[in-house]
């Protein structure tokens, strides 16, 4: 036995013996074995090498530590950074995990962490009433992997920081953002790369060309709402709102363009949005309408209940993709794939994203959820035609009532609508 | 006040009192506050070093510039860049626009400086004929951003160079070229990258492995259609141009590889061509026979006409995506995206491109033309079986009619083959 | 003329006069001229510099060479790369090809040099009879460029290291897998890219970040099956072979995490593999049921035969994505895109690929299948009505025995069935 091991495993035998520690001496003996990489991380950091140790963030109860308890989120970081926690709290990614979630306590292994997001310790109050069906409907574990590896950024500066390394380099590269605003909802990394912003950077680097810290984190600034004129699901916010936030916006385009031509692309990114919300609306009415006419297949009433809404048709911002008609899949993938991708295409200057990855997928749904339309309304009329027992005045009133029920008429327009019907109903029958 | 500020304020009092600017210097002192970012890249430029001011490419009339009149296309750079000029123009990037645009005279809001793609200065007469069914369908924000982002290179040497930098490693990197060729319509950039090639350039750098500049700008022509041996759309050249063409390649590719090598290498390519196009045509046959049967949902003497030719089907390269059948939506993927991916994917050998995201794409999307062809024969079935006032006969006629209007049968195939429906109409009369 | 080109001309001389070389300097001569990238590439790499000529991997053959018949496999390099050749032969990557390929005895141009991926010389007796239906519906040149480029690595070295570079940067940079690991069945290059894992690489390199070659060729290992617990489509191993693959694993990720974090991300991804599969599954069973009830469009005894099963459904690793119904394709997708997507995201920890790519997906594929199935058993319905021929009983006894056929249900099932169903029957005829 080597003699140079003997401290250490005294430190060791310590430790175990003990269920509290007070400072990185204790722990790294045993942890550059157990693991090195956050080890060696730790010492070349800031945090390292200004002697910040374990048990700063981590606190002193190991056996908490390994029950998996003493998670490290962002009110450990808080104190020593609190510019940064501020202005992160007040940003949109401040409220990021009440928009990516619900409640989950009675799901099956819940994971007891999850409380922490929407309660205070020993809390029943929520923090904010916001939920997401989308995830009430997943397992525990793509829960934790596809949803919450992004949306636990409210909470966890390590999100984007990382556990123990504290480079700043890895933040300030657009490849950090990259791990979430990726993909089919909103790929703002690979418009910006592809763009004329993105392929500058790629060749002079960002003192020539913005990248995403440049734009949307100025000076540093933890704030990634500044400047943004919409809801993260590509709603307009109020003129009051909107206007001032436009003119932050043309200040940071102006660092490089003239003002003029600033503002005149973002406006031409909001005339592009009303376009696009007109094509998701049209789509919309078509779907209200099957319903209102009881042709979706399945009706929300025969398959399992929306986690929120139970067994009525949701297409609002809680609109699922799964356990849907194929219609409202169709609506799906219009309204959270391609509308985000044309707009978010058309504010970052990306034609391919703004007209082929978005425009014409976007017009091709419609064209989809037209021929899904005319099929059901066949099939439909089809079925009528079969049961000779449905009286057309009683499916006309039937319609009717949905679409009072669900807000599409007023009270007033119902009845003038009812009138109508039973007058034909009543013409009808003298007729022959 | 500062002092030192007083001249740079008599500048911008004399500037704004005329209307007329001369040298660099009267403009630099206002445009340091107002573009900050084009005076830094002027100042780091070739242009700048040189002595070569704003005025040289900008004109002298200050009110046209801030009217947005005085916009610097390549009429600008060719007096000094002739042989650049000239390459360009006679390649395929000289004619971008011409197969992107048609006249846009009666669109709402039209862009009066869209006029110059297509006319000399007070005249009526197009320079080309050519036009695009898809462009004039978009609005102006979306022809703006979505098509006008690309399809300005004929007219802007900036759509590759950028405007006041002139570092020329901003265009021999191949993300320069990305900006336009991405996306779901031809990938090169995408294919290149993850090809053989692109990831010895990655790893290598240019000067072991070939980027886009390398093959298609040789010897830093800007004559992008060296070596080509089909339309953008993917059609051959005759054999008289693809001929002397190829040999052109396969000289450029001879500097790494055996000619013989490259020669069957491209010789797959054209014999994948001919493979996807038959596919593709098998698809097209599917679509014009429904059309002549009446049987497309819907037809297209119901929905908003073609913008070039009215209330007909149009399949070729001026196919829709918008205010089309489903069908039709399907082979407009099939024939801009598929067939695309495929062929590019085999000359640019990158075997996920041409395989799963060319060829597996293109025969699934034959099975969902197939699939939707018998979803429509059989509604049409249905439809004709319920009214039984439709004479078989009359509907043959009507398809034969169509089918000879559209060039698809000759006068004698029509005659012979109306003489048979009325032959076997005659006998089947007789018979019961 | 140059005398200086005298000797040079002599030695191209000489060598046309014979067939066969004996060594470098002989070649290189002619070949600085014929394939200059080639000869460079070989004079800087270890093998130049080591002097070992391009008569070691090439032979001495030179009309062989020039027949194409001396293609440079491993089995050139195995002799002096013994440990690389030997674990690559036992990895998955030395069964690539076997899973890649069918015989293509019966193909029209088939290529000669692909008999040695499956046979010895001058033996009939195939080295493995695994084969794979999707090549064999290739054409040549697709099979080349579309499957062959990358399901050769299993006898080519250079599939990987490339032809005369031995530059071991390339094969250590994360893009040399990407040609063949990406796209839309297995991107695990972009996952791995835009992972937490692959953002930290792009900043700070594989000293701080895992890259693919550290995890899954650890300590330069040519056996990328390590630590691997699923066989290539995504099915676990059983317990005995995946338990002792998953401690190595842990290993792996155990250089940076902790083992116990390693282990619950490891099994988070084989809870999402069980509930993705369950939702597989359940697709299969509706796709089964209406081949079953004879309601495929077309009926796999109406279309051309599987290239290896003939005229019945193969719904297995050997499912087409051609020639086959609308719900099959969509099966496909399914099964060969989504669910790999999905689980192979979980395990690489990226959110987007795991949930958006992935999960998302493969929920909307089940909606469309559902949605496709209803129609389907709509239009038989409508048919079985038009065909007042057709006797219940004896369509559901034709479906209870297709079933047993196919083996989905055992000879006692199937006779209690049909015993229910001719009782019924019975009961039928009684009652009116």
């Amino acid at each position: 036995m080597n003699l140079r091991h003997v401290p250490l495993l005294l430190a060791g035998a310590l430790l175990l013996a003990r269920s509290s520690v007070v400072s990185a001496e204790e722990c790294i003996p045993c942890h550059r074995e157990k693991t090195p990489a956050a080890v060696v991380q730790w010492e070349k950091s800031a945090h390292g090498k200004a002697g910040i140790g374990c048990e700063k963030c981590h606190g002193t109860d190991h056996d908490k530590m390994k029950r998996g308890e003493a998670r490290v989120d962002m009110k450990a970081c808080a104190p020593c950074h609190k510019k940064a926690f501020d202005s992160h709290r007040t940003s949109r990614h401040g409220m990021g995990l009440h928009s990516g979630w619900g409640c989950t306590r009675n799901m099956e292994n819940r994971n007891q962490r999850e409380c922490a997001f929407c309660h205070d310790k020993d809390s029943a109050e929520p923090l904010s009433s916001v939920q997401c069906a989308r995830f009430l409907k997943q397992s525990t574990e793509m829960g934790e992997v596809g949803c919450n590896y992004c949306h636990s950024v409210e909470s966890s500066c390590a999100s984007c920081h990382t556990n123990h390394n504290t480079d700043l380099k890895i933040v300030r590269d657009p490849a950090s953002c990259a791990k979430c605003h990726m993909g089919p909802d909103h790929p703002q990394w690979e418009m910006w790369q592809t763009s004329q912003h993105g392929t500058l950077y790629g060749t002079s680097g960002s003192s020539v060309a913005p990248d995403c810290q440049r734009c949307h984190m100025p000076q540093g600034s933890h704030d990634v709402s500044v400047g943004i004129t919409m809801s993260s699901g590509g709603i307009p916010y109020p003129a009051e709102k909107a206007g001032p936030n436009r003119v932050e916006m043309v200040k940071i385009c102006s660092q490089c363009h003239a003002p003029g031509f600033a503002s005149r692309e973002l406006s031409r990114g909001d005339a592009i949005q009303k376009q696009s919300m007109a094509i998701v609306k049209e789509a919309e009415k078509i779907v209200l309408d099957l319903d209102d006419r009881g042709l979706l297949d399945p009706m929300p009433e025969n398959r399992p209940p929306h986690p929120l809404s139970g067994n009525k048709l949701v297409i609002d911002s809680q609109l699922l993709y799964e356990d849907t008609s194929h219609i409202e899949r169709l609506l799906f993938k219009m309204k959270k794939y391609d509308y985000a991708r044309t707009i978010k295409g058309a504010y970052h200057q990306n034609p391919a994203y703004t007209h082929w990855y978005g425009n014409a997928e976007l017009k091709m749904d419609l064209v989809d959820i037209k021929a899904e339309a005319s099929r059901l309304a066949k099939a439909g009329k089809g079925a009528a035609q079969a049961d000779s027992s449905a009286p057309n005045e009683g499916e006309a009133l039937r319609v009717l009532k949905r679409r009072l029920e669900r807000g599409g008429i007023t009270e007033a327009e119902y009845e003038a609508e009812k009138k109508k019907v039973l007058d034909q109903y009543l013409h009808g029958k003298q007729k022959p």
